[in-house]
């Protein structure tokens, strides 16, 4: 299901899906445990607010799939283990008056890539410590309304803290968005940004079916 | 003195350098009025805190200089103007005991660009809107000591508030890293990271000399 163009932007290290298993609904995730690889394919809901200068601002949430192949972990205890990912396929969609429906996927010019690895500046309690995910994604906003796809050139920097299991099914993320991440026209690269991302909010899903992905 | 390396990875608006001056000591700068195009060279300081797994963090002051070149402002009025930069040069000289003396360049793979815009959320105060200025950076560590050069596929993304002249000469800024930035040994750029860069801060310096320049 994903491209097979080759990305020319390397956001993190290349994560291998081959012979790496699907997971889907029904697939179970134990806590404090570093998983062998595998290809999740997870629900993922987001509420995006984008500024388009001397128009608006419009926050839009979305609901859609992600798919991320994990690489075998550097460790098979926990507390060492690093977890290497690449974001493969990503679908949601989302709709406002305004900019009317929007669906965001990846953009095949990119790797998307990220890692999963206990934080130089731990979290505080007991027990085991929680991981920190990271994720560096290059996206593709396809707008119609506006006849516009929207393209960021600085990676979407998503982030997941206080990690207790992977994948970090369930839990809330953040882009890390200084003020403001500039999104350009795919047919004017090179022209002045055309919209904003000031925000944006996500939450993981669980394991869904091929079905609930198709319908999205 | 920049490198003619085609870039692959852009990071955001190019910005010619054709018939662009370069501005150095004795160059002035207007509070609140956007500038004409200029080659802006400058000096810089950074302070930069390196995590190396299972080894240790370390925190080392730099100093340099940067070459910034400057786009025509997109309005003669300071509220609505946009002013695009490439950083087309930089170099940055900083020691510590344990990573010996690290020199940081641009790397020429990468095409490092920002913007100064007034921000979406706008300064409290009276007066003229203070703008931010943002740009995305691809870099190169060299540590020798280390044997190795250190790369970031994520850019850093620099950031200075307040901006109320152009260029934000003497102003303080900041790398926005939320808890970990990649960097991978350049021999090595599909194997996991080598080392983290976990804060940075920077102070933008005045206008310098060719003389200073050549003696970093």
């Amino acid at each position: 299901m994903s491209s097979s163009t080759t990305p020319t932007t390397v956001y993190g290290r290349p994560v291998t899906t081959d012979g790496v298993p699907n997971l889907y609904a029904g697939s179970t995730v134990t806590p404090w445990q570093p998983p062998v690889p595998g290809i999740d394919n997870l629900g993922i809901s987001s509420v995006d607010t984008f500024a388009v200068p001397g128009v608006g601002e419009y926050t839009v949430p979305f609901d859609g799939f992600v798919r991320v192949v994990r690489s075998e972990p550097t460790s098979q205890e926990w507390s060492n283990a690093e977890v290497y990912t690449n974001l493969i396929e990503m679908k949601m969609v989302g709709e406002c008056e305004e900019l009317g429906r929007i669906t965001v996927t990846l953009n095949p010019s990119c790797l998307s890539a990220g890692q999963i690895r206990t934080p130089f500046d731990p979290y505080a309690g007991e027990g085991p410590a929680a991981k920190a995910c990271r994720m560096a994604v290059g996206a593709i906003f396809d707008m119609p309304k506006l006849g516009m796809k929207l393209i960021n050139k600085e990676p979407i920097i998503l982030t997941i803290d206080d990690v207790r299991q992977i994948p970090p099914a369930g839990s809330p993320g953040k882009g890390q968005i200084y003020r403001m991440l500039p999104l350009h026209d795919s047919r004017r690269l090179e022209d002045a940004p055309v919209a904003y991302v000031t925000s944006l909010r996500f939450t993981m899903g669980g394991y869904i079916s091929p079905e609930k992905m198709a319908a999205v």
